[in-house]
């Protein structure tokens, strides 16, 4: 079901414009004014547990470390488990690893080797904003390339000046809540 | 509700341990098989909202990045906010901050000034491990010091043997689900 236009400024009112952050210039999507809010969280994630209820997804992918959180909410509301995707280093086990470009040099992703289970599961990736979409699209492949089926991959905040959704569309479909 | 045996073991056997990371001659506790694995990820939230509905909480706090996944859930579990502690550098808006010590050298976390719209509120903070202490106890004096009122500190696994939980133990109650 759609999200009422009340229900999305509920949502869109809730995340703080921060200026100059993290360097000058740039306007930061601050998401804490929306976690500490629990009208607007409760309506954003009854929105997505809406959404993908009937999508028996077999587990949740959140990005390191913003998607940690709409992602562990929302395996949890769909009774599946959550999985992360990690900067470099911090997965303890073995992992596979995807590099990205930044606007300079590069970065990169990780996700443990056995992240999945259960074989050939169905899997959505989550992160709280997408903006070129990079680290997006590399957590896309990582997920393919441990052998899962990604349904789809949603960001609550969509910036869409920097096209971001393109990149990730490239491996598969994108839905986001609030475009901006 | 003290949790059973059985259920004990089932998310103790859950968590995996991994040699030698982050360095030779440590052993990992890696949660990552906790989060996959549906069945023990929900017998640990059961218990830990079974215990907390009665604690009559306004906000749960998590500790940078897998807290954020046992905090964030949990407070939807509970209908409260959820509020970040985060490294520093992360938070974009004003923040407190905190140092402590590491084994060479020192850390610090942060906490938006603003972080509780609510006056006075009560707090519960939650992380994944409780080695040392002294990133718990950090983020305990942040939560105090925007004025909350920490009400417990909770965490899903106590590394007995480091005795962190004397050092948390000076600033609020603690309470660890399994200790190794």
């Amino acid at each position: 079901m759609e999200l009422s236009e009340i229900d999305k400024n509920l949502i869109q009112n809730s995340i703080r414009d921060v200026k100059d952050f993290p360097k000058e210039g740039v306007v930061f999507k601050d998401i804490t004014t929306l976690l500490n809010n629990k009208e607007a969280l409760q309506t954003l994630i009854n929105h997505l547990e809406d959404r993908y209820k009937s999508y028996d997804l077999d587990y949740i992918c959140g990005i390191d470390s913003r998607g940690f959180i709409f992602g562990s909410i929302l395996a949890d509301r769909l009774n599946v488990g959550f999985v992360p995707v990690r900067k470099k280093g911090k997965l303890p086990s073995t992992t596979v690893c995807e590099k990205y470009e930044l606007e300079y040099g590069y970065d990169e992703v990780e996700i443990h080797l056995d992240a999945f289970p259960k074989k050939n599961p169905r899997v959505l990736l989550i992160d709280d904003l997408i903006a070129t979409g990079g680290t997006a699209a590399a957590a896309a492949k990582l997920i393919k390339n441990v052998d899962a089926n990604l349904i789809e991959a949603c960001f609550i905040l969509n910036l869409t000046f920097l096209n971001g959704v393109k990149k990730v569309k490239e491996h598969t479909p994108v839905y986001s809540v609030l475009d901006i």
